[in-house]
């Protein structure tokens, strides 16, 4: 298997055509994976915007107060209102504001991103990832394409790759009812591959100005499995939400 | 970047050398990441168990009262013993049992594996898995060792690949201080890259009988960026884990 990034990739714009600018620097094959950074697809899906456009209500100016409280940093209130536009749950309100976005993913304010937006104050997180996903297939050479973040999680420091939306390929493997080398039915049966190869594919765009969005992923063989597409679960299958609904930090 | 599994790797016993047996199957450099699984790692260094080895004290089978009535299946309370002697924190008693293991890493049953066991019930992580990733970069021409283990996450359905013990790399790699193309400040600061890598290997890894545990990163570039071991978070850092404290599954 095979990871590399698309080459001098321009700055992108609304109105954008991912495909056409990574086929015009990369020859891809059909069985690629692509994988794009969901910054591209927000700035080519126009989802720049400004704290202006957030005027915060009383809930937004209550979390913002606490999390001040918390953090002793100055909070936007508008800030708050923009994460809690942009999210269905809120899972914890301090020291961050940890929710889920509406279309599933569990991150940091909601991952509104506050670097890299030329010409606003913040970038949303595109707002259906797996349909930009299967728009950006349309138009490659490649089958398969995923959309990604970084995000933090519980128990481990710092940040991985994950998948935020997919085309072209279950976000999951099934190993059910395979056997080990003595017969046992296997432990492990739902294999995430679309976060591993977001994971992989951020380990060669890096961050920031030098930051490559785009990577292929070659080679990769998902083999003769079942797939499924739940990646995100559900509050009722997930104890640490259920627990974190009980919880408060102060 | 390139993975490539290790090939015809034969099955592993107790006092096996691993660096020799990758050495002959794999014409390694220098800067190659090589990613051990941890079931090879435990069988070399003999952490087969036999479940007679955990007579189960009164904890134990609480534990498991426990969860045979939150499950309705049998669960056998030495299986929770061992479970116990391996871990220095319990976070889940039920309807799983989720534990912090002796060398910091959090995961189900602290990590014990019932499948692909030749000559016992059960294969317990390796004791300290840096030392062992360590020991074994001292026999191989590569630098750089992690040895990994799959486990399952909070929000998101499925199993990735994780780090359990590295050495000849950090953990991370810190992005701190650097900027965007607009000139702001980096919120990602710290990327998990070990965890990253073994993603990537599990990708080509496969499980059970036709699995291969040792897979190959070659051409990772880590580049010029500070780099950390912190990957396990203590409590105090971690609010999931304090608030799963509080929390009760029945």
């Amino acid at each position: 298997m095979e990871v590399f990034a698309v080459p001098d990739l321009p700055e992108f714009r609304p109105g954008d055509s991912i495909p056409d600018l990574i086929e015009a620097r990369a020859d891809l094959r059909p069985d690629d994976v692509v994988c794009v950074a969901s910054t591209v697809v927000s700035k080519v899906e126009d989802r720049v915007a400004d704290l202006s456009d957030f005027p915060a209500g009383p809930r937004a100016r209550e979390i913002a107060a606490r999390l001040e409280r918390a953090t002793g940093d100055e909070k936007d209130p508008r800030f708050a209102q923009a994460v809690l536009e942009e999210s269905t749950d809120l899972l914890m309100e301090a020291p961050f504001l940890l929710t889920e976005t509406r279309f599933g993913h569990v991150t940091v304010n909601a991952g509104i991103d506050r670097s890299n937006v030329p010409g606003g104050d913040l970038l949303l997180l595109p707002r259906r990832p797996s349909e930009s996903a299967a728009r950006i297939e349309t138009g490659l050479t490649a089958d398969r394409v995923i959309v990604t973040d970084t995000c933090g999680r519980p128990f481990r420091h710092g940040q991985r790759g994950v998948a935020i939306g997919w085309a072209g390929t279950p976000a999951a493997r099934d190993w059910r009812g395979e056997t080990d080398r003595e017969g046992r039915e296997l432990g492990v049966t739902v294999q995430a591959v679309v976060d591993e190869l977001a994971a992989a594919a951020n380990l060669v765009a890096g961050e920031g100005a030098g930051g490559t969005p785009v990577v292929v992923v070659r080679d990769f063989d998902f083999g003769d499995h079942d797939g499924s597409d739940a990646l995100f679960r559900d509050v009722e299958g997930d104890f640490v939400r259920q627990a974190l609904r009980g919880w408060s930090y102060e």
